[in-house]
């Protein structure tokens, strides 16, 4: 089947650039957001370190152990409706050889032309089962290894992200100073990454690096509006 | 076309439940570990209200726009996917002819039966197009209202989960105590959360409460333990 294989190989690579988008977009916003909202009210960046460093261990764990729970969930779910699907050809063979033809229906085909077809499909089991999962449930084989895979891109893009707008608290003792420095990394950062992910997803790399800029823009004067306001 | 309507359905409900799922699973556990990290270092529950709400805010913006330009890349990329479909049954009938084919091909059919389903799926080009999106590319046709619902159900969703473990910080004076019911709260709330969780994506429904606990438990002992480690 090498259409299939072909199909899974662009998904495999788009999950990996999706992970990585996901860890670090958030990693890059969030403790940059959070640090420059603490700055607002705090007098010293020990305490924008620390809380910094806490969000990074909390959101990368966090976020990995959901990714993985969730690619998880996605396998378990494939194999127990494969299970099913392989059930039904045994126990209802009229129905799943009748659930094929009303594929072909859909596309408008005459019933002397789907007889053939569905014939040839329902001769072999794995076959049978293989066009009932892509074609009438619409779902991809995934990849078993996908769940640990993910965990670890989505928390390690997390860290890498997170620690660009933590180096400058960590770096100088003055706050002011730290927060300008921060942010302009930062924005940076930030430019950079959503020029990459538009080369790589398709939009303009323009367009991109402006969305995701905004994004940290928006959440970090946000949180720093709020921190402001309470204290 | 009843096969792709009934797809449709099943995939828009189980997105607003992944996108609940996204949103209140960091909300519950990234703002909780990060004030419990924070209990250990600092001496009032100030500055750890500031530091989540100012947490939450950032959190729920960077998730939501996130979840936006995910489901707008998305969105678009399927669009300009589908303009080139459309391009090549113009420019490059043969060819296109010959993937439809091939799909077939692939399931072990004869040529002389595949002629037929060919002719009738290019006999009509939206007929044609909608094949290739799905079977040759594996596109399932997105909700171009997605993305903006995404938005505000990843958001509304963390900020929601984020107000439980910090409610008991803002109604409590004593750090510790705070921290202490914060903890019993959060535990109970991710307890009950990952086990409706389990219910609506069909893993056993114990088992997705104790998932989500464990990770909330990891994710506040990380934040917790580095936080101590560095002051």
């Amino acid at each position: 089947m090498p259409v299939t294989t072909h199909i899974e190989k662009h998904f495999e690579a788009s999950d990996i650039v999706r992970d990585v988008v996901i860890g670090m977009s958030d990693g890059l916003t969030v403790p940059f957001a959070l640090a420059a909202g603490l700055s607002g009210t705090v007098s010293q960046t020990g305490i924008v370190v620390i809380a910094g460093l806490a969000e990074v261990a909390a959101g990368s764990i966090a976020m990995g152990l959901g990714g993985y729970l969730a690619a998880r969930t996605d396998f378990d779910h494939y194999c127990s409706e494969r299970e099913r699907e392989i059930r039904e050809t045994v126990e209802l063979p009229h129905k799943e050889t009748e659930e094929v033809a009303e594929v072909f229906r859909g596309y408008g085909m005459e019933d002397k032309d789907i007889a053939p077809v569905v014939a040839a499909i329902c001769s072999n089991q794995k076959r049978w089962v293989d066009f009932m999962m892509r074609f009438e449930l619409g779902f991809e084989e995934p990849n078993p290894k996908r769940a640990r895979n993910s965990a670890i891109t989505i928390a390690l893009s997390y860290v890498v992200g997170g620690l660009v707008p933590l180096a400058p608290y960590m770096l100088m003792s003055r706050l002011l100073t730290a927060l300008s420095v921060s942010v302009a990394v930062t924005m940076a950062a930030l430019f950079v990454f959503g020029y990459v992910k538009g080369k790589l997803t398709g939009i303009p790399p323009l367009r991109g690096g402006l969305q995701t800029v905004v994004i940290g823009g928006l959440a970090s004067a946000a949180a720093f509006g709020l921190a402001k306001w309470i204290s």
